[in-house]
């Protein structure tokens, strides 16, 4: 052990972070395509454990697909880092993978200080973090959450089912039980993220500490009217399933008004049948985001919406299917390791901000396993989940010396 | 030449259906697919076109792709009888189908009633009648209209371009300007089709003879916004494009409300990118189609589409694309046919009903060249343009009996 402060190497930290970022990039559009499960994600994932495995960890992939790489003692709980690398269709590069990137990197700047962890760290990679399958496939695994009946019936927003994507992928998801961690293994969970939001940047600061996590609702809607002809068909009497949808979309924000100041109601795919220009719909698919950071929020505006969707049907004649795809609560996270995160921030000088998190995370689900932190790091006008999401290196470095020195402080 | 009275052979009439109907059925539907130019399509026109040479009919496929037969004198003027063989997706058996049935069927009946005609028959299937490359190419290239700028830029909902298509079907699109037929070259144009609306079916009437047929504005709309994080990013700093197509669609009856009694709003084909749950639409891509039997009205009414659609993306602060994909007047068809198919029908006893044409057909585009007549059979609940497209076999024998007798009037 020494008393030398470890710091990242930024340089072999953008590595990292642009080999990884090799994979699944969209040259057309600058953005990464890989879904959880896909051809692209996996090899990112394979990439990430022989990362791992040539800086000497221990590395494993789970039964729910988490790569998983521990250094230190072989025995005993272990302080968790990490993130994602799985994205959403046309994804930025830094939502996950920076988070990753930089778990990695805290255990190389452990070892270039020559400090000899007397907890294990283990770096993780979790598995479905962007919720393909409608939930967090990786971290539900890992806390026990991720239930067979469950896992039978998940399905993309294409219809695929999850355990068809894992057998596909060479993994068996027969297996994802067997990826849980006993109570007490986990001493603490750490992840760096990109808001992925406007916050930080709009009030110029480096960091910022999420104190409660949004609950995500996914409801999945179908309305069915009569595929018809639009030229003959007179409006007034058509079942137009596409009618019935802009209903639902159009009153959206002003149901979202009526919730708190943290809810958020996203209508973001959407199939039409047969989706022909000259052809009433005659059903529409689509799926309702419900966010909240409190659990009953969550629970009216769900109620809500499937009020508004029942009105809208009965005045256009539509049937109506209701799937609740997924359901993450509101989670409040640790307040003693967040404290923990802030103290080592104002050593450091740098201001960091409490906050909620808008977007769920693994650090969320992690929250029922162990004390978890989600450190945000600023996002460029707020973007994400697009190929122009960008963070500045200057803060990426700045979020990975404040994860360095909280590890540090948890492990040596 | 006899006097006797030609009529239909009901059984060759429906084997000849079920035959074309062979192409481009889809078993987990029961809907039929020909988009044009697709091999369904090709399939079923070589097939029609084997059909009518079997007959001794002249048979040639122009250069638009529409395959005519030509029956009785080699020279001198024609008339043309006939609808199409392509189909929207996932569309019924009936739309066009039965209408170039009967066709053929006519002349069949004419040659077993051993009846001579002094003016040639030219059985007609037309190609891409549906508009999927936003006009119906086969009878505005008969008529002269498919220009070649307009062939140049046609492209479907996908955005495969109309050159493309025909190449891949083998077919030249430079040799589309040698379709169009001379003036005089062609003496009149019959129709049969099913009505694909549901006022036949509600008034209890055999038949419908159409007075005028609606025009049809192809508008395609692209509302650009900011693809962006659900979660994360408060509604009202959104530009979500999704909520900007919500806004449109559902003011879309009400703006309809306003027009003529023949007013036809609708959006039936939708894109929106990423198309992913918990990203807000960067993109929406949508076509508006207006339809109406008043050109003025048909004008009046894409003014009014496009100011909604510039106010939603002014108040949700998105860019806006229009992009009017094709224009067809709408057309008063000839009074004088029109009477004698009505005198038809009145010495057949067929109470036969003068009514608007909601949907656009090949009838409306030959009115240009000849005196076009469009005769409707009924639809069970209105439905077209969907697998449930159905109407009863006593009513098209009742439509081809008369046109089969008008057809004798005009050419034996």
């Amino acid at each position: 052990m020494t008393t030398a402060k470890p710091t990242p190497d930024s340089a072999r930290l953008r590595a990292l972070f642009d080999a990884v970022n090799a994979f699944g990039l969209d040259a057309e559009t600058g953005g990464f395509d890989r879904p959880a499960f896909s051809p692209a994600d996996m090899e990112a994932r394979a990439f990430f454990a022989d990362e791992m495995r040539r800086d000497g960890l221990e590395v494993a992939m789970d039964g729910a697909g988490n790569v998983c790489g521990r250094f230190g003692p072989a025995a005993g709980p272990v302080v968790m880092i990490g993130s994602h690398l799985d994205t959403v269709p046309s994804g930025g590069a830094f939502d996950g993978t920076v988070g990753c990137a930089v778990a990695l990197e805290c255990v190389r700047a452990l070892r270039d200080a020559q400090i000899v962890p007397r907890v294990a760290v283990e770096v993780v990679a979790t598995a479905d973090e962007e919720g393909r399958f409608g939930g967090m496939l990786g971290s539900q695994a890992l806390v026990g959450t991720a239930s067979p009946a469950w896992v039978e019936r998940a399905r993309d927003a294409d219809g695929v089912r999850l355990a068809d994507a894992m057998r596909a992928a060479g993994l068996d998801p027969a297996a994802i039980p067997s990826a849980r961690r006993a109570p007490g293994s986990v001493a603490a969970f750490l992840e760096m993220h990109i808001e992925q939001g406007p916050v930080l940047e709009a009030e110029g600061l480096p960091i910022g500490l999420a104190n409660v996590v949004s609950g995500v609702c996914v409801l999945a809607v179908t309305l069915t009217g009569t595929a018809n002809h639009s030229g003959t068909t007179p409006m007034d009497l058509r079942r137009d399933a596409f009618t019935g949808l802009a209903k639902v979309g159009a009153a959206l924000p002003g149901l979202a008004r009526r919730g708190t100041r943290e809810t958020r109601l996203t209508i973001g795919h959407v199939e039409l049948v047969p989706n022909a220009p000259h052809t009433i719909a005659g059903e529409a698919h689509f799926t309702v985001i419900i966010r909240d950071t409190d659990r009953t929020a969550v629970r009216v505006m769900k109620a809500e919406v499937e009020g508004l969707v029942d009105r809208v049907a009965e005045e256009h004649d539509l049937g109506v299917h209701f799937d609740e795809r997924s359901w993450i609560d509101p989670t409040p996270l640790d307040a003693n390791l967040l404290a923990t995160v802030q103290a080592e921030a104002a050593a450091l000088g740098l201001p960091a901000k409490p906050m909620a998190s808008g977007a769920g995370h693994d650090a969320q689900t992690m929250a029922a396993l162990c004390p978890s932190a989600l450190v945000f790091v600023p996002s460029r006008d707020g973007i994400s989940h697009a190929p122009q999401e960008w963070t500045d290196w200057a803060d990426i470095e700045r979020g990975a010396l404040l994860m360095l020195r909280t590890l540090a402080t948890l492990v040596a």
